[in-house]
């Protein structure tokens, strides 16, 4: 199987790295680091073992590239109005696209740019980052969830998931609103909160204010996808997430990360969508309303 | 009538002064001013005309202060705590003691320490700072409503009222419960908000997302104020409040004030009172609860 990676950065870096490590033909986009990796190659710092490839297929544009069985999208979805243009050159009948970002909605537009399209929705629960040029610094877990929105070829579907486990990345199936609507439990309160109050999740579990409120806005997450018929995300899931958190080491999400360092914040999809398909079924998150406003609001003074 | 001003503050000084300059005999508290004041006397800077009281009755402990027929506590209420044994020596039988405070449930903890007390509210709609020992800046406004918490003395709250307006002060009375909630709806969200995402009223009002959060916060202090049975709280005066706050000039409220200037936050009355209030009726703000969570969270880590 072929596959192409869209957004060579801290994700898509690692996930393709990994399956080209294992001896998978991935082929990479790259922006900034195009000369460098052209010239050098990509480098995974791992906790589970660092490695190098020196010689990768690289790529500057997509028109360049060649048509791939599994697309890996892995821009932030900030970008993701590019994708009209960035997918077009890399579909056949049978490819498949796997959206590997954080959010709810992303596989509802871009089928609307390519109508029937093939699409997965890929769920990374990953500490990563890229450092340097061609450099991605992999720090722990790594596991990913696949929930299967539109792929009607079961086989396909099912050998990208056990390539991606021969190649040493922990991969699963889930349902797919299950599997979109269960991340959204911890991103929706984590990503904004330590924006809103510049923190990490650490400072904001160990005071009772804010441990209270994450714990109401995961259950307003939890009571909405109940709500709309997703299945399989009982109450008992926010627990659980806290009780991981806690056990985490200090950390930032990857929304914390895009405000440190002046980039774009993904409020689109992580907050803005959900609460748009929460208001249509008649259902409201007030907390999570109002951390979407403060942070247009953060958004707007910078 | 004989006047004690428990705190010489922003507030406190204003009115006092004013009171004293048309001839009433006022006794003021004072604690970091006093050896200043009690030599150079009071200064009143003001939009509505400044003036000097070179010689006022000035003290450093209310033990050493004549009892008083009516009390102006003008403390900030996180000092609250100290009125069991500030205003003891104070009081006669038919002593009425002004809370000039912002928030919910001030008078209901007063009565706690001092059974059968006679209280009332005092809303200040004001805009004044100390700025310097002895001197009080009056930039605008000044109006002040009064609510009777539990004063039987009819005649005595009205000549109060009276004797306000005749020195100088635009003073009207509002029903008790009207008085406090109505003042909250504009407290409650402008308050906080200011502090949460540090900024100021008008910037709040011309971003459209915190505009519309601004509305929702209202209108749940609204909402639970009718639950509560408060008359004459329109739904209306949401956007009568916002209206008035794009017309001021771009204001810090106090709690914005006491933030900046590394005071402790008037959290408990303005928020946590109000929002076990509307608890224990069964009713919720959610949003003003997120606020308190996150204000309670900003305290903690000063």
């Amino acid at each position: 199987m072929k596959y192409a990676v869209i957004g060579t950065g801290a994700i898509g870096g690692y996930y393709g790295c990994k399956l080209a490590h294992s001896g998978q033909e991935v082929h990479f986009l790259l922006h900034n680091d195009y000369e460098y990796v052209k010239e050098n190659g990509l480098q995974v710092d791992s906790c589970d073992g660092s490695f190098h490839l020196p010689k990768v297929n690289a790529y500057h544009t997509t028109a360049d590239m060649p048509q791939a069985d599994a697309v890996l999208v892995c821009l932030k979805s900030t970008r993701n109005h590019l994708l009209q243009d960035l997918l077009a050159p890399l579909l056949h009948e049978q490819s498949m696209v796997v959206m590997i970002q954080n959010g709810i909605g992303v596989e509802q537009d871009v089928e609307k740019m390519f109508p029937g399209i093939q699409l997965v929705a890929g769920l990374a629960f990953i500490c990563s980052a890229k450092t340097e040029p061609g450099r991605v610094n992999h720090q722990c877990y790594g596991h990913i969830n696949f929930g299967n929105y539109s792929c009607h070829n079961e086989q396909r579907f099912n050998q990208m998931v056990a390539e991606f486990n021969e190649a040493g990345i922990k991969a699963g199936t889930v349902e797919y609103h299950e599997a979109r609507w269960r991340k959204a439990v911890w991103n929706m309160p984590f990503n904004g909160m330590t924006v809103a109050l510049n923190t990490q999740t650490d400072i904001l579990l160990k005071n009772s204010s804010t441990r209270a409120l994450i714990y109401e806005q995961m259950m307003e997450v939890i009571n909405t996808a109940n709500a709309l018929g997703v299945n399989g995300i009982d109450k008992s899931f926010a627990d659980l997430m806290i009780k991981m958190t806690d056990e985490m080491t200090p950390y930032s999400p990857s929304m914390k990360l895009d405000f440190d360092f002046h980039r774009p914040m993904e409020i689109n999809y992580l907050y803005s969508r959900p609460i748009a398909i929460a208001h249509e079924a008649g259902l409201r998150m007030p907390k999570l309303e109002m951390l979407e406003a403060e942070l247009r609001f953060i958004e707007s003074q910078r």
